[in-house]
């Protein structure tokens, strides 16, 4: 199976990779930024470009990966195409493609990809959707290629699942990020907080998060609360402490 | 070498009981809670009592952890004894022990602890403080039998890893039930996140959290973030949302 890849990010650098492990070939990377074109066209030994107009069109499948805002814009910009066209955006719906491209869909692989780190696709949840059955199928066969698990999925919910990523995830990642400047600020290493990040994953998988809650705020211990945001010098810390340890509190009543 | 506590919420329960597998003897549990004192006697093989005058006098340690502004009064009432004291928590300095008792120290054992769930103590950072070299040695000698990993560290700088764990562990556990919340509201297993949760603490270890930052608020995608902020109905969750999306953008500028 023939793929060309519109987009060279996070995502696309992974996937692409994946794929050209798999039994797909990668014909083309597509990107605004040569440098990036050309960086993942080697690492999977396509061809790049920076010009929709050159765009390959004997591939089976094209898979859009860009900025949510620069997906519309170069939609309208694509040559037509056989192959089916896809995207990958949690956020955006399946009628993006209206009046556009007939056999499109979906591929939302639920992860964080960052271009140099290796992640497991078996385990990652690939949510599909399309507009008409075959094509449906075919993406089924494709996902299954690189997961175990595969599922359709609404344009409606799927929206719901990129929300609740953000925050165990991405908001998650900049919690860490606080706690690593704040250990950092006082000379002592990050590496001791992994044990407690560990676990508090770990925990995820056994109990619901409410019953995992631990810690001050849960307590409401307003003499510890307190303490910490005297000690939490810049005003956007205080204001995140203050807002979540509140939540915390009400949440758990 | 014989042990008292004072107190049996979820960090004692799961350090006597780790204590009394190995080399240790734990005599007696005190808590204000009937209950909650005879529930952990009976998993140690210890007493349990509610007064404090009725306390083992022999005893050759004497661990308090309670609630912080618990701590000083009982403190106060303790019958003389000639064992060490210590307590447990990441923000109360050595001194709250001032005037009150020699050989006194603190072991802080940086981790989240539920009354349930078993926890490998070996990967544990124990961090100690004391009164005086040979309670120093003591607490350390007390703390290797337990894990691998015992550091003296100064109560100045140790409120400071309680802080970061407060943001590492306890907000990002109220992540998850927010992200859980999401799910459940629209009938999708939680289960289909924890692959990211999981990946968002391993990567954390390969890399600094600003590197491994992804999502919406990085790439400042106000598109999609305007569309989530939509999706949230309720108030506090719009704020918790905007507000850290906004320290991620200004973080990573």
């Amino acid at each position: 199976m023939k793929v060309v890849f519109i987009g060279a990010g996070n995502l696309a650098t992974r996937l692409a990779i994946e794929m050209s492990r798999k039994e797909f070939t990668i014909l083309q990377i597509y990107s605004r930024t040569e440098s990036s074109a050309r960086m993942l066209a080697e690492l999977v030994q396509a061809t790049a470009t920076i010009n929709l107009q050159d765009l390959d069109r004997e591939a089976d499948l094209y898979i859009f990966s860009l900025k949510d805002l620069a997906l519309g814009d170069i939609l309208r910009q694509m040559p037509p195409t056989k192959g089916i066209w896809v995207h990958t955006a949690g956020s955006i719906p399946l009628s993006v493609f209206e009046n556009l491209h007939r056999h499109c869909g979906v591929i939302y692989p639920f992860q964080t990809f960052s271009k140099q780190r290796e992640v497991d696709f078996q385990v990652i949840p690939f949510f599909i959707e399309a507009d008409n059955r075959e094509t449906q199928e075919a993406l089924q066969r494709i996902c299954s290629a690189l997961s175990e698990k595969v599922y359709p999925m609404s344009s409606e919910k799927r929206k719901y699942i990129h929300l609740s990523g953000v925050f165990a995830c991405n908001f998650v990642n900049h919690l860490y990020s606080i706690s690593e400047n704040i250990l950092k600020e006082h000379d002592i290493p990050f590496d001791i907080v992994l044990p407690l990040i560990d676990e508090t994953a770990n925990k995820i998988h056994r109990m619901p998060a409410s019953q995992a809650q631990t810690g001050p705020a849960i307590r409401y211990d307003r003499n510890v609360i307190d303490k910490h945001l005297q000690l939490l010098g810049s005003e956007p810390l205080k204001a995140i402490y203050e807002l979540l340890s509140k939540s915390i509190h009400e949440t758990n009543q």
